[in-house]
């Protein structure tokens, strides 16, 4: 393993060094596992008592202030500059370049001579890997599929007919992208299937979770714009268009034709209805259903979908429900004492 | 690509022309991208100025009036034609028959000439293939599993020992059938596995999107009725029974031994507890959890769950509860102005 | 099909026999399905007429006096007793010893000679498969994964590099364990990619159900401790601690960092945000989204979620809102007849 000096390491990310900027650091830890070896990082409040204690020979701090006497490096973002630290001292294995014997691969496909395709893996006619990919163990590429440069699938990624990977791209193990959208016509009861025949495109710099299912559309496209983040388990629809740079945390569902703008945060289990728009920069709290359109910069909560600060009045006021009944009721007493009739 | 004439298409599916039935049309396509080669189709109010804006060579539509001067194809349901004519002109390719030379076979599987088994595919003892089912690359089906006639397989489906798919389904990449219900004794705070010993039967033309899962019963069946559509993500539980002809949307699940009649529908993210009856045409709509059997075309929504209606009240009442609390404060003042005590 | 007499199973499960000892029963199967032959059990008032109607040569139940006439098994838990029984009379059966001859297995792997590796398995540098071990077909192993004696794999479970599964798990098909945690550090509207260079500890006797996600930790471990059963698509994200004898239901899901402690139990479509402490035994009900830390053996439920009993409330005040309504005007009315000014 290498080791760096707390000097190098803060010039390596824009850093100040307090304390002895030549000790020597070999690895990254948690607060609790780190010893004299290792760098540590002080990012939420809740965890500043564990950062006093940690044993950490050096932590990555936005206040130096609060540490005072021990060896750190300061920063305005301590968050953002240890995963600098960790691509220099924990680079990622990367699987050597070529073909495994056991890939079965289609002589029309063209596939880099830089690229890795895993044992097991299947890639169809006509399919592109580009240079440098990744395609993993057992992931199924169909026909006419493209990957792009410095992608990388992890293990049972399909990546069906025609849908499309942008460059240095990640998608976790059991991603599925290009099956069929939900649509049906229903015709005297029974639900006839509508031919999706539409493709998924995944702009560059996206990463995608594990199990993350994105339809194909039913015509034209499903669209998750450049360097937009997604959690495991989320599901987009047919015709769905994500903007880029949005995060769209685990479990959360985007429903048919939805547009989301750039920086559209969905928090975890939330959800939007169909042929909808969220604006730019929409913010959407957890467990939260969109039922409307939505401008730019909107927080929304609850289901129907309600701007957030009405939302969490409304809460507060269910909560309060019991004194206010009991308010009535001393009102109505007091009405009948007066002669009323209440 | 084959192309057909606007009165071809016309007659294809029963629907009538206004204008040029002579046109020629090779494709379908979005409204935004046909060009006069193309049909697209009217379906959403929420696009009727996209359509009104669309160079496509002909529109289908139901009503022809909000389209003067344009070729048009007219019917009842735009979007059931459209879906006919979508299997004329861009009809699914499908993998030749035959069994991939990497795929495992056992040999007494029992696999028809006509059908398709892909590459890396594992097929169990005594498993059943029936004439013209396509079995996908990477997919796993267990002993004495069976996938009937003209079914689809998309890659990495899971169909585990015994489980059995009927003819004419579909079920998209990721799907696991038989994994085990949820069933534990806790005695003395220990958890100890119930054997699940039971099976899944999905029936006639049934799909299952991306990485739905469907546990075996404890004892028994799990089963998905005929013709019911089942989106990405969804969870059933064991011994849960979906009637014919149902709709379960993304992200919804059913708890262990709840019945569904036939044409339910579970919209996204909607759930069902356990040991619970859901009747024939009941519609769960978003997020919903249903807690209580419901009578055949209810409509039920929040959780716990109350009619429809009741619910959006409820909701509607939620949010002036401030102007509620203004009037019970003035009421008190008044009270107070009439010399009562409040 | 081996055969037991009732008083054979009964002794099996230190139970008593009420009626004909002698009987001899071949299986189990539900109250519907049984017939002379068999065992079926009750043990949810539910199923009363269902059981009493019941065919089934004898009924485990916990209550003799229910079923007068009947032979019956009877002891405290039936439930658990069932278990017990199907395993005798259902035992699973389990795939032979060896490396299949498509597996593709490191050399530097170390793969117990009683261990099973099924078709197209793939197994990386130095990955240890413990006796008895069933890695089923299609898994991935990463290099350095580590699995169990006599943990069972079904088929698609993805261990990605370094992470372990401990003795006598159960994975089933579909899980991915050890995909990267949801850390992004956003500077100048660009998430940058924090590595995840953490691990997923899954500890002894824990299930897991299919297509569920482990992400491995950003520093440290993710764990799931002993005992602990997970149901089918359920979210781990990174650094999450689940206690041991816990029960997390399906589409539940756990926000990064925050820990559980023992036996709690996530209901269907729960999850908690991050950074918080589930005290042990907490209770979080279906749907509910916890919000803050927990004390030990709490109830929680909504979103923001409260105390069980206050939520019960204030459901229950939400849907009575309309009455609360009807009672103040009827109070503005007597106050304006009483000369008052409402």
């Amino acid at each position: 393993m290498s080791s760096f000096t707390l000097r190098e390491l803060a010039a390596h990310v824009g850093a100040s060094v307090v304390g002895d900027g030549s000790r020597r650091l070999e690895g990254v830890r948690t607060l609790e596992e780190a010893d004299e070896r290792h760098l540590s990082f002080y990012h939420n409040r809740k965890y500043l008592a564990a950062a006093r204690e940690s044993r950490a020979g050096a932590l990555v701090v936005a206040d130096a202030a609060l540490f005072p006497g021990r060896d750190l490096l300061v920063c305005k973002d301590p968050y953002a500059a240890l995963g600098k630290i960790l691509e220099l001292l924990h680079p990622a294995p990367r699987p050597p370049s070529g073909v495994h014997p056991t890939a079965v691969v289609a002589r029309s496909a063209r596939v880099a001579g830089s690229a890795s395709v895993g044992a097991h893996a299947v890639i169809g006619e006509r399919a592109v890997v580009g240079e440098r990919a990744v395609v993993g163990p057992a992931c199924v590429l169909g026909d006419d599929a493209e990957v792009g440069e410095d992608a990388v699938l992890h293990p049972h990624v399909t990546v069906e007919a025609r849908c499309r990977v942008g460059a240095r791209c990640i998608l976790h193990a059991g991603v599925v992208l290009g099956s069929d959208g939900f649509g049906f016509a229903t015709v005297a009861g029974v639900h006839h299937k509508v031919p999706q025949v539409g493709i998924v495109v995944i702009e560059d710099d996206v990463e995608l979770g594990a199990n993350v299912c994105v339809d194909r559309a039913a015509l034209g496209e499903t669209r998750v714009g450049r360097g937009t983040k997604v959690d495991n388990l989320v599901q987009i629809a047919h015709n769905v268009r994500v903007g880029e740079h949005s995060l769209l945390v685990a479990q959360s569902g985007i429903s048919g034709s939805t547009r989301l703008g750039h920086h559209v945060v969905m928090a975890g289990q939330s959800g939007a209805v169909g042929h909808i728009s969220l604006g730019d920069g929409t913010v959407v709290t957890a467990k939260t259903g969109v039922t409307e359109d939505t401008p730019a910069g909107a927080m929304v909560s609850g289901f129907p979908s309600r701007p957030h600060k009405e939302w969490l009045r409304a809460m507060a006021n269910l909560f309060t429900l019991e004194e206010l009944k009991r308010r009535v009721k001393a009102l109505e007493e007091a009405v009948r004492q007066l002669g009323g009739k209440a």
